[in-house]
């Protein structure tokens, strides 16, 4: 039997008591007032990424950007990173590894944040990537994905599906270029050269009970949340944002719904919060989408007037 | 041109001023009495290690003894780690990845340290490490490799050439198992399942005023401390301590003292210190090898009478 990635964590986690595995980042204390939080992230050639359809800097800013999601998923300041790559020698003699580098350290510096480390190693083949970012947020007030109780409301920081349909793109042979038409070249930049969500700080100060960041897809990401939680969670299909650009792809409506549900990588904040703290004027900032519910472990979708259940697909999609 | 890893770092290091880089750790800012120190390693299947040379439970307690031995480097205790691990989809049918985690696990649980996250990852055929360890250390008080002096005793933990000659004996077709004699087994643990020098702590506290851990070799890692100091050395070629189970190889003496000072990965300490710091009676837990001169950048090795100039070998070693 082949096992998941998930599957594997999951086992190792509960055998051993791992008590801080499974939010976004780990959580440690820093100071009297400070806890630090980190994360690492992987991405290896040809599971998470192909050489010929991105670009050295490209890379270099998701490497970056992945993380720096999972922070701001913890409501966190980003405060420093590490970065081990595995480098094939053939890719030595291009300039690839400088620019992969050039771009990781642009987004670093945009953000303030300081690369303190990391190895740089031999690969016989493939390129692989290993990011790690620490942040700090007030002691306690990290936002966990544990926190959600029925009645808060669901909600988005931005439109999904626009990382999933850059995808679909670059499997129907579109490659990244400055004469593309607009609408192509931003959904492939969302899957090629992703930012993470500025909100996560002000998300955690307005009192989001819960938070993760759209990587694996929303069913996923909000199934996570939903069994931290011990809650289950409704959802209304017709307030589910969904990037405007893949209207340039010409499918269906139906096929655009499943990009924006399981499609990952757009890297949004989901979160939950009791709606009467947002603070009046701010709901521009993002979507509500649905509820949270006492059905635990259930997530319902309201469509058209019937309502199903969904089931995450993107665990397995990398 | 192909360059080196060593070259790319030194270039990034130098472009964007990241001056954190170069030492085993970064030593950042925890508390108003202490400071954190970082490091991570990526090992890579067919650079660093072979699978059907090794054990998964070797592995996995290697993984973490590498990361704890730049700890150790820094007179820091290890607090926490993360580990990241890509494996490739045909290893989850056996129990590598279980065993591999376990003895990961294992050597954590003895250093009393805490797992806190990570990643795990697919990956189309190599299996890939990335091993991450956090220690604390009193603030202002880490050991970098830049405080030798002129007149400073050169001192090593212990002996050298154990790992490589474990190498050789893999190279040769050997394999561990519990029946082969005891000097293989202990040789080829050496370079499978290494343990990283218990004694870092206490050298900072006696004012070690530089200090590396052997993992490139001695000329190398000897080069680095001498270069990040600005200073030279003096090596006396009869008082660099020889693992004794090498006579087993049945190979020169020449051939040993090239194994003891060229191969790598022993994770022995290697340090300097003001001769008149060193406790009495404490002399016996580590091996005087020369001394720290003015002559910068120049390792001198004195050997039946004669002096040579040593060139660091172990840069491309792993």
């Amino acid at each position: 039997m082949i096992r998941s990635e998930f599957e594997f964590i999951q086992n190792i986690k509960t055998k051993y008591v791992l008590k801080r595995v499974g939010d976004d980042c780990a959580v440690l204390p820093k100071d009297n007032l400070t806890d630090l939080v980190v994360t690492a992230d992987m991405l290896v050639e040809d599971i998470d990424f192909r050489l010929d359809w991105t670009k050295g800097k490209f890379l270099g800013q998701k490497a970056l950007a992945v993380s720096l999601s999972d922070i701001a998923a913890m409501g966190a300041r980003p405060s420093w990173a590490m970065l081990s790559i595995a480098v094939p020698e053939s890719l030595w003699s291009y300039r690839f590894p400088d620019e992969f580098f050039d771009g990781y350290y642009r987004l670093s510096a945009k953000c303030g944040i300081e690369i303190v480390g990391g190895d740089v190693s031999r690969s016989p083949d493939k390129f692989v990537i290993d990011s790690i970012v620490a942040g700090e947020v007030p002691k306690g007030m990290a936002v966990l994905r544990s926190g959600a109780r029925p009645g808060h409301g669901i909600y988005l920081t931005g439109p999904l599906g626009g990382a999933a349909a850059g995808l679909k793109l670059l499997e129907r042979g579109e490659r990244y270029s400055a004469r593309l038409p607009s609408w192509k070249k931003s959904l492939l930049l969302k899957q090629l050269q992703p930012f993470s969500s500025p909100l996560g700080v002000e998300l955690r100060e307005w009192g989001a009970s819960s938070m993760i960041d759209v990587s694996d897809g929303l069913s996923s990401d909000l199934a996570h949340i939903c069994n931290a939680s011990g809650v289950g969670a409704r959802l209304d299909a017709k307030l589910i944002p969904i990037e405007r650009r893949i209207d340039g792809l010409k499918i269906t409506s139906d096929q655009k719904f499943d990009l924006a549900i399981d499609g990952g990588e757009d890297f949004e904040l989901l979160f939950t919060i009791d709606p009467k703290k947002i603070p009046t004027g701010k709901t521009d900032h993002f979507h509500l989408i649905g509820e949270v519910t006492a059905n635990v472990g259930i997530i319902e979708l309201i469509r058209d007037g019937r309502s199903t259940t969904i089931v995450p697909k993107g665990y397995r999609h990398f």
